[in-house]
């Protein structure tokens, strides 16, 4: 990139939204994962669609890089700007444009932090169900096809996007989608965009679908000995169709260390978290009394039930403060987070694989899961710079990729592909691999829009 | 085609499984619609993948038409050969290929119909939701993204597909999705070929997911003098976020249809069935009061609550065999139907104008809907060979779409857009139909596969 382009660039936007400076170009350079930084050499905070349309027709027609940046919360690199060029951070274009209440649905700018919306959502009832909590924008998230704890009941961000506004790279604004609730018109090419980590085009307005907020909960936590128990007590809630609206397993390890941080009175052990949401308070008898039956089946030794407000806020806040907590308690290590989904069947089986491999490492692990969808997020501290210990952790999650993949479960269940995972692309995509490079191809021929991830 | 595709490509088959006889291609040269009939040259019945792959390998080689069949019952003339060549009938590749119960997964081969699944289904407690009525084949319903009465509440075809085997344009074979339940792995090629209508390539086998049955259901009907008072029920029962299972309108003048037709004890009037699927009879007893608040503020003259389980039956019955019954009544007419989708604050709005923009024509005509959706069908009957009634008709389906487009609608809501809809595509999608049309040369270059279809 030429000093000329860095001006001309620099220019489409005001002074103060556009950046060279050492420090800026810092902290555009890696996400929150292990991947080595690689810094931009220009950031601009778009604030309209034109500006984003002329920043990338002038780039597409100079061959400069473009990366979308939302909150850099990503955990697989997938927004660090690899080959350098254009970082758009589109912090500054948040708004809130069109709220449907009547609809349920919204109209929002790529920026938006998605907790900032459902706080707006709050007092009407409202809510936007996918959770992948950090501090996520709504534009990163459906470049990832975020999902989290709600995903079990409520689906990941793709279930959520009804219509979507996207700059092309060569500078051209597209609509896509309809905002009817179903629609057999035309290609979906809507839902080719969500998870395309901005290798496509780039989200600058997106109208999501919203969802009632139940107006009752109920949350329960079991403990068990086994990991294996509790992944046999997963399988037993979602065989049994019980629907709840979060499932998620905390091992051994996961549990000292929450209880260590925060203080939650809770029980040791491999720990099972259960919450249903539902229209009334006989409703959530029933399915409780079912989901005690079946937790006490798969050997539950402890149980915890009618947990209240309170203190599900508490264990909701500690789940999604884990990995923070994790690296703060190993100041000179880095980490790496696996991030397989299988079948549910396969769970249990997944779950002690992973137990099982990390049992005998001489680093830290943590073993935690969205475990309703047999999502598993397996945390490797690995000292910074021991070369050594991160080729073992690298065949520690190239294993557990290998064998979900092996069950026909997928490499990555939603921290996208990014820089991580795009070795393992082939072997999970085969055939179809070529025809999605094709797609990359047809819609960025010169392949400015996050070059080098998604494929090798 | 020459005579010697014919031969060549009969060949690749058993010889009871090929047939150029009049009859056969008659047969295969309409589906349900008002649409004109088109012949092809050859039908083939394939049982292998390799039958299929081999026999488009050939005809792209040659250039000719390749169109997929499932049970012909579509609504937009969609499987019509326009073009002549190759039609594929998938009738009997139509194999339960493996049963993952424990999943909530099935692999099919495209020929299933789905009551046939569901049937299988029943005695484990699982069903396949989508339900278009007529006895679709999955093939058929994946190609369209079917939906029907249950789509309100369990979504579209689109939500329950998590893999396919897709035969291209070429020949090559691909496998695109996986069988976790969530995955954020490159781009999603599975949902651009849903609803494709076979014209990016050919779905040979699907993994679907599928529902647990909840155990109890409750079913009530109301009675609505004007059917403004009917759908702005309908949008206070969805706005209070009370997840009916079904949620249908039937105009007047479809009342007296089936009440003459069946002997069903009904109240006359507008009417609005409502079903709610649920967990247990407190959750049902709950959401029922909660309705019939909604359906007596907006005015319901009559209610009938507790439906029993035979009635259900017979009203939704009624329902799916209500198109036969309005052809039946009219031996001399054709129909047409629309099936636009609007957002659910604008589906009153609409119910009105597509009732008084009939109510003057000299023509039978018939409103009804899947209203929770905001699926509006108005069925219109035309006089054979009367070209003036049918160019009124042609301009009542016209306004109708043109009104959805302009609330931000869908010109088709689950028929797909076939032959009779294409001509919307450019006012309902402008600036991303053109990437449509990269997409579809991307993946059929010789453009072979059902042609004429989606685009002018």
């Amino acid at each position: 990139m030429k000093r000329r382009d860095i001006e001309i660039l620099s220019g489409f936007v005001e002074p103060q939204r556009a950046s060279w400076g050492e420090s800026v170009l810092d902290l555009h350079s890696k996400d929150q994962s292990h991947h080595g930084p690689h810094r931009p050499e220009l950031v601009i905070w778009p604030l309209y669609v034109h500006e984003v349309s002329r920043i990338l027709a002038y780039c597409n027609e100079h061959e400069i890089p473009v990366t979308a940046w939302g909150s850099g919360s990503s955990l697989e690199g997938n927004p660090v700007p690899v080959m350098g060029g254009v970082v758009l951070n589109f912090t500054q274009m948040n708004r809130i444009l069109t709220l449907r209440a009547n609809d349920f649905q919204v109209d929002v700018e790529p920026g938006l932090i998605y907790q900032d919306l459902n706080e707006r959502l709050r007092p009407l009832g409202l809510f936007f169900p996918p959770d992948p909590g950090a501090r996520a924008t709504i534009g990163g998230m459906i470049g990832n096809n975020a999902s989290g704890t709600r995903t079990v009941k409520y689906g990941s961000t793709k279930d959520y996007v009804l219509r979507l506004k996207v700059v092309l790279a060569n500078g051209e604004v597209i609509s896509i989608g309809s905002r009817a609730s179903k629609s057999s018109s035309g290609y979906d090419l809507l839902h080719l965009f969500v998870g395309s980590e901005g290798t496509l085009g780039i989200i600058v307005e997106a109208t999501l679908k919203l969802v009632g907020m139940p107006p009752d909960s109920s949350a329960m936590l079991a403990s068990f000995r086994e990991i294996r128990s509790a992944g046999e007590a997963v399988f037993g809630i979602m065989r049994a169709g019980l629907e709840p609206a979060a499932l998620e397993v905390l091992s051994t390890e996961c549990v000292e260390l929450i209880k260590k941080e925060t203080g939650l009175q809770i029980e040791s052990g491999n720990l099972l978290f259960v919450e249903f949401l539902g229209p009334g308070k006989s409703y959530l008898w029933e399915v409780t009394s079912l989901c005690e039956d079946i937790l006490r089946e798969n050997g539950a030794v402890y149980l915890e039930k009618g947990i209240g407000r309170d203190k599900r806020d508490q264990i909701f806040r500690a789940r999604h403060q884990l990995g923070e907590m994790i690296i703060r308690n190993h100041p000179n290590r880095g980490f790496l987070t696996t991030d397989v989904a299988v079948p549910i069947s396969h769970f249990p089986e997944l779950l002690v694989y992973a137990r099982e491999l990390t049992a005998g490492v001489n680093f830290p692990a943590y073993v935690f899961s969205h475990a309703g969808n047999g999502n598993i997020h397996v945390v490797l501290m690995g000292k910074k710079e021991d070369r050594e210990e991160w080729a073992k952790i690298g065949m520690v999650n190239d294993s557990i990729v290998k064998k979900a993949l092996e069950v026909e479960g997928t490499s990555t269940g939603e921290h996208g592909v990014g820089i991580g995972k795009s070795k393992f692309m082939e072997l999970e995509h085969k055939s179809s691999l070529p025809w999605m490079k094709r797609v990359k191809e047809l819609f960025d021929p010169k392949g400015i829009l996050n070059p080098k991830k998604i494929f090798l």
